[in-house]
């Protein structure tokens, strides 16, 4: 398989950082503060697994104009050097007494004397990820200071993939589809979900994922309980229906799609559930095109899954956006207006909950091109295959 | 290996939940409210990879007496319903206009009356893991409530491992232990550092890791320039010194250390920090004793570092505590005067800087015994090994 590049031009960090500086221009905010792993990763290229340690903060300042500006504990500064940012102000953290307090203070104080507004995300979908009497001190220290919700110039101007991203996107779901097809060489009757869930790891990282951090699924007789659990040691028997749903990574972006599989035999309730979730499929692919909304998707996905399942499932939507989160903006449910657009990169998840507290999930991801959904992942089989 | 039983018996839930509940006491704290991952799965035993998902917030919430109550979305309750929780409310997330702030605020409504003080982890290490917006909704609809920081209670509830997290830690540490000594097996030179990673993760898989969601490093000549970043396609050259440093899972619980090698040929320089991190460890394994403190351990480490590198390299610490997390509190800095206490578990992770640019990072995992520390890696070896 042929590899994207790694990494992106600078040219798309500054498109990145335009696009945001005219969103943030139109909302009067005259900056934008960042503190998770993904909004860093966005806007600099800086990239590392270490924020996994919760010790220290990490920031970035999108101004009004110009490159963003990095706040970091000083162990990170060789690596955000590699990347485009040129202002890099670090500090020797952890440091308790002040982990970056006083240099956001000092960057942000002469806004808070302008009386200005900037933007932190606050809304749905979004964290602070700082110590919360962190934030409290720095707005104490910082009176004139208003905050505003960045949420949607952030999940807005993601949302919408560069053709660089596309390529990366497609690539982790091409190495997906991949493993996906394998799992009938290594799966089989009598083996235990969790050696089935090391062994779908370990095809994935020879089949070029750089890593799988999202794995899970189930498997019992005719369906499956929860889709969140982690593996048992329980064998697969006849009857099952496993299904594995995963977020493998490539360069930073994510794939997020499942398949499911029958042990040995399907019962007729099964292949009911599994064909109406196939059709609510076609039926979303159908949809997904730029003009339509969320909430189209998301009715004409529920309007065949009702056929089996008046609730839709317990899901709580049918869908999302997909790139440097396993999850992200928007949502294919019936609170979600967004209007779909050209280069959204996006799952269709239809699910459903039948018989004795059984569910079964689908899940494809596409890209939206201007007539149209194009699969990213390699088309589910149209009825429930055996194993 | 013979594997621990995974998961915990009630009790153990039932313990941590009493003592927390006697530092709330002693803190004057009518409840405390939790929102990570590790915090609700540490009083719960709920345990996923779901979270990876931004989308829903979850809620568990520790009252003065009695059980947790879990405020959660419908899609974990009925892994929640596996756990020994009873009071498990739940609300149809995603729902951006009410992602459980009612339910919250309907809990907390008759603590908020009689104007007590519950806590929130708000300090160092921690954050809020629920969208800022919500967190100010709740606090405008709860006027009487008063919110301290719950972070000590949790932090030093959680450093004290039981038998059961110290058995289950002890065998994630010896399944890195078994991959580390293996990697002269399928390291070699002209290697790429990628394909190094890449197997290092599948051998642990194949070792009994269930997942290695942490692996950074790094390789150049005589040392690396960092050890956050993630790996090029580089091949591995003489010269080069290789460090890998993992933090395997194993039901939950990480290891965390790093083991360092030479490719071929180590220069004086290499070989001169490798014996100065070797017996820094050494120090800080003599120093490593209930009644000592954090400090008095980092003092130990830094007086031989201090040999080679008066700034004790730039990682800002010399070691924290290990659990849930990668890394959780203590840290072993000259700010952190917590006494070391018996069934702590513990990094102790020396590192250096020297040459041009150039750093290296040691790492091992102990428990505290009543005397001293016990090894749960197996001690790196004294002279930097050459593959």
């Amino acid at each position: 398989m042929q590899e994207p590049a790694r990494g992106f031009q600078q040219t798309e960090y500054k498109l990145r950082t335009e696009r945001a500086q005219s969103l943030m221009a139109a909302l009067d905010l005259a900056g934008v503060l960042l503190t998770t792993q993904a909004d860093v990763q966005y806007f600099t290229g800086f990239q590392t697994l270490f924020w996994q340690s919760p010790t220290r903060p990490w920031f970035v300042f999108v101004p009004a104009t110009g490159k963003p500006i990095a706040i970091i504990p000083e162990i990170g500064a060789a690596l955000m050097r590699q990347t485009w940012v040129d202002d890099i102000r670090t500090w020797a953290a952890p440091a308790p007494d002040d982990d970056g307090v006083s240099l956001l203070t000092e960057l942000l104080m002469p806004l808070a004397r302008e009386n200005v507004q900037i933007g932190v995300p606050k809304g749905h979908e979004t964290a602070l990820r700082m110590p919360l009497s962190d934030w409290e001190r720095l707005n104490a220290a910082l009176p004139g200071l208003r905050v505003a919700d960045a949420a949607p110039v952030i999940q807005n101007l993601r949302s919408i993939k560069s053709p660089a991203e596309i390529a990366k996107l497609s690539h982790i779901c091409a190495i997906g589809s991949a493993v996906f097809a394998k799992v009938p060489d290594f799966v089989h009757e009598g083996m235990g979900l969790d050696a089935c869930f090391r062994k779908f790891k370990q095809t994935a990282l020879s089949g070029g994922a750089d890593d799988v951090p999202y794995l899970v699924g189930g498997a019992a007789q005719g369906g499956y309980a929860d889709v969140i659990s982690p593996p048992t040691s329980q064998p697969l028997q006849r009857g099952d229906v496993l299904m594995m749903d995963t977020g493998c990574v490539w360069d930073g972006y994510y794939c997020d799609f499942d398949r499911n599989w029958a042990i040995g035999h399907a019962d007729d309730q099964a292949r009911r559930a599994y064909d109406t979730l196939w059709r609510a499929t076609e039926a979303g692919l159908e949809a997904a095109k730029p003009g339509n909304t969320c909430r189209d998707l998301f009715r004409a996905m529920s309007h065949v899954i009702a056929e089996m399942d008046d609730s839709g499932g317990d899901i709580g939507r049918l869908g999302h956006g997909l790139g440097l989160q396993l999850t992200e903006q928007p949502s294919h449910a019936a609170f979600d207006h967004t209007e779909l657009k050209e280069n959204m990169v996006l799952t269709l998840e239809p699910s459903l909950s039948y018989g004795d507290g059984l569910m079964m999930v689908h899940e494809e991801n596409i890209v939206l091109c201007p007539d149209g959904p194009r699969l990213l992942s390699t088309r589910a089989p149209a009825t429930l295959p055996i194993i």
